[in-house]
């Protein structure tokens, strides 16, 4: 099956439909909004085995993991749909009226309202949770947002038939058409096209470094500024702390092992960069993973694009001076597969050369070795930002380094301790984000109802009589939400 | 008095020590960060007459004014204080291990952290609450943020000794210096400088459209992305809706040449644009508005750059086809002040002329005539974004202007109703912002303690142990401070 790039023509008439539908679809209700996400996920589970058998075919992911991630997507957006109910996102605040303070204070009462049609650029290796049906456009269509999905041409039959799903959806709820709209595009007019239109408002994308700004970029030549959410990977360090690792070396390689290789390493939280100090327990744990490592199977990964980058990436790697090969899967590799791979090298040679400091996107792991602390130190304090760090730490340890926990916290979005950064959590406290290169802005989430937040904005209504207010800033509270009234947290009647 | 540019390899020494000071105040408790900020407001106000002496000298500004400004300014930095302990901007969110799900569930809690140092460029109509103490500045040090201020060219003698107060305060409680640095530039590198330093993390302006962009756009030649919250300023519309008008001309009329007129009408709230039905009415408020500005007695503005531009933009407005002068102070008019204008123009003529959709900073404002309801509505969905938008309307008003109601929603930060937008309440509930070109991002206020949030991003702490957790996010919540756990909302223990 092939599809053609949507013509840049059809594309302004998607963007004007768009904006339409924003006009209509933005006064729909929190239950309203929440029924079309739950209408959307009721049909993705409708769409039952041949969804997973075009998908299986398109990426090369097991069923396993694509039935799992239909399930979490499902999940997504039922969750998302009761925090969009819930309202707590709307960041509700009243101050009430003084008349006779000097001068008086009038009432005024704030709610965020949707920013307007947003596009979303799905990621490959997550063909439902980061795609078509995924978070962006889940947190979009909770704001009230119109959406607008460029179909990933590595999984583009996939997308089209979750696009068709939410297409029933929409339909089933009467909303307008446009609500969703969903485009085809290999070349990069489309892409562009798509972020230079007047009418889009905001930007979720979930991908390379190097496809995210060249996003951002086009977005700065706009007239108009906006909001562009990329979620461009990471290395996602993970320190070993000495304590810790003298008493569990062989422990913390097998789950590594498991982590470094997990989906053929296509994750953007995969541990890239595993950084000790010199040590007997430090050499256990090499040699312990490098044994792992080379049981693990290597597998097909998501399309020939991504083999070619992981070759080339991995292969350059290792050119790097004092880089050496520690393991790697002993099981000859395919045309399509992803050989899983640790190397190893010194902290100077580490914090001298930058292309050590770059995501290799697929099965690969680096061993940093420290000379001692200090070392453990600068190599944290010349990190980027991440996306997730990791520390593996008895309490003690953590006592111990108090400056490197510092420097730790200073760059990723989400710290773990003793665990593995891959599996993100679909929760409210979910922080998938982090300082740039990980995104483009560190404020905002992808993964969690915050994640909404990207596509809304406050507005302030002050001296409204309560019977022209929204129904979240009435008085009598008829959503039930909970408000910040005076300063104080309230789900009552004022 | 005279002060000269401060050298480009100054700036970046004070990035540097600013970067130094960030790693230490960063750490600083919610308490400390509070104390600092009303050590600040007290010092704010032993600074005594000599402040509002030099200020008045520096910005032709009242002294009534100035002192209420000052007082302002006061007021912010303590609420901004009451707010940062409170800790609801932390939006701490606790989602508690579930061991026995499958995948197990791991603990999860995620607060806001500071993004690291802080550009301020203070505005020139707002010497204290917008400067060098001001909003910016306030919210910058609440999140936890050092501050780099940059002081206006038209105060740099206030700011100086503002800047002073601020180290007094900063000394006094034994923070590093450089949580707060002070700059002198009048020349455009300094201002590029300070944006382009690779340790700046953040920036907040208020001022002009073009400033403003001009700082946008040297943000985006940098490597790493950073927000950058403009506020640029607004037109301000005021619809007129017939019942209203009809009851009301006259009031009205006094209300908005006060308004107009209020500080020279040198505030970013200026209502710059009424529009009104071809009416008895509106031919009555435009008659009584008329004869009330005739009255008003022009008062100087800020600086001679300021004049200049009033009555260039002014005078080209006046210029444009079919715009006329309904009419001004009658008392003539010195070098240095502004004089009270209000002018006409059909619909039309404003639907087909850009430059009548431009701000003209000063006591000005332009009647829309529009031939119906209709018209009326194009004007609306014409329009730019805006800080604010206002109606004057009855309740049956409103529910027979729905859709203009829903359009003027759809482009401002601040809706009022039956009031005046000038005076902007410092308040939780207030937004201060809005859709471009009045800031560069409408998810964000400058006024408020939701301004806090600008400077800060979540980090999710994964898997900690609770005696490793910040205070903010310990089980038995020694702060008090409110936090959503397991999705709701509690101040308790766990």
């Amino acid at each position: 099956m092939s599809y053609t790039d949507t013509p840049v023509q059809e594309i302004d008439a998607s963007m004007q439909e768009a904006w339409k539908a924003f006009h209509v679809y933005r006064k729909k209700s929190l239950k309203e909004r929440a029924a079309l996400m739950r209408a959307i996920a009721k049909e993705l589970e409708n769409c039952g085995d041949h969804l997973i058998e075009v998908a299986m075919r398109e990426t090369n992911l097991p069923e396993a993991r694509l039935r799992g991630e239909r399930g979490r997507t499902i999940f997504q957006l039922n969750s998302y749909a009761d925090a969009c109910e819930r309202g707590d996102w709307l960041e509700a605040r009243i101050d009430t009226a003084i008349p006779d303070k000097n001068p008086p204070k009038p009432d005024i009462r704030k709610m965020l309202v949707p920013l307007g049609p947003v596009v979303v650029y799905g990621a490959s290796n997550f063909p439902f949770a980061y795609s078509t049906a995924g978070g962006d456009t889940a947190c979009a269509l909770a704001a009230g947002c119109p959406v607008i999905v460029k179909a990933h041409p590595a999984h583009e039959h996939t997308s089209e038939i979750v696009a068709d799903a939410i297409h029933k959806a929409v339909a089933y709820l009467n909303l307008p058409k446009a609500v969703f709209q969903h485009v085809y595009g290999k070349s990069i007019e489309v892409g562009k096209a798509l972020i230079q239109h007047p009418h889009t408002k905001a930007v979720g994308f979930t991908g390379s470094y190097g496809a995210g700004m060249q996003l951002f970029k086009w977005t700065n030549e706009r007239k108009e500024p906006i909001p562009v959410f990329a979620e461009m990977g990471s290395v996602n360090p993970v320190f070993l702390l000495q304590e810790k690792l003298t008493t569990s070396a062989t422990d913390i390689a097998t789950m590594y092992a498991g982590s470094i290789t997990l989906g053929v390493g296509q994750f953007c939280t995969n541990p890239g960069l595993i950084i000790g100090i010199e040590s007997e327990a430090l050499k256990t744990f090499t040699h312990d993973l490098g044994k792992a490592i080379q049981k693990i199977q290597p597998a097909a990964m998501l399309h020939a694009g991504i083999v070619s980058a992981y070759k080339e990436k991995k292969g350059n790697a290792l050119l790097q001076d004092d880089v050496h090969l520690v393991a790697e899967s002993e099981t000859a590799v395919e045309e399509n597969q992803g050989l899983p791979t640790v190397a190893t090298a010194s902290a100077q040679a580490f914090l001298n050369n930058p292309v050590l400091h770059q995501e290799v996107f697929g099965p690969y792991s680096l061993i940093i070795r420290c000379a001692n602390k200090e070392e453990m130190l600068a190599v944290a304090q010349h990190l980027d930002g991440q996306l997730t760090s990791t520390l593996m730490a008895t309490e003690n340890d953590m006592l111990q380094h108090d400056e490197l926990v510092e420097a730790v916290k200073n760059i990723c979005g989400r710290f773990i301790l003793n665990s593995v950064p891959t599996g993100v959590e679909v929760c409210l406290s979910m922080q998938h984000g982090g300082p740039f290169p990980a995104t483009t802005d560190s404020r905002f989430t992808s993964v969690g109802a915050d994640g909404i937040k990207r596509f809304a904005r406050p507005i302030a209504f002050q001296n409204w009589s309560n019977s022209l207010l929204p129904d979240e800033l009435k008085n009598e509270n008829p959503l039930g939400i909970i408000r910040t009234v005076n300063n104080t947290p309230s789900a009552s009647v004022l």
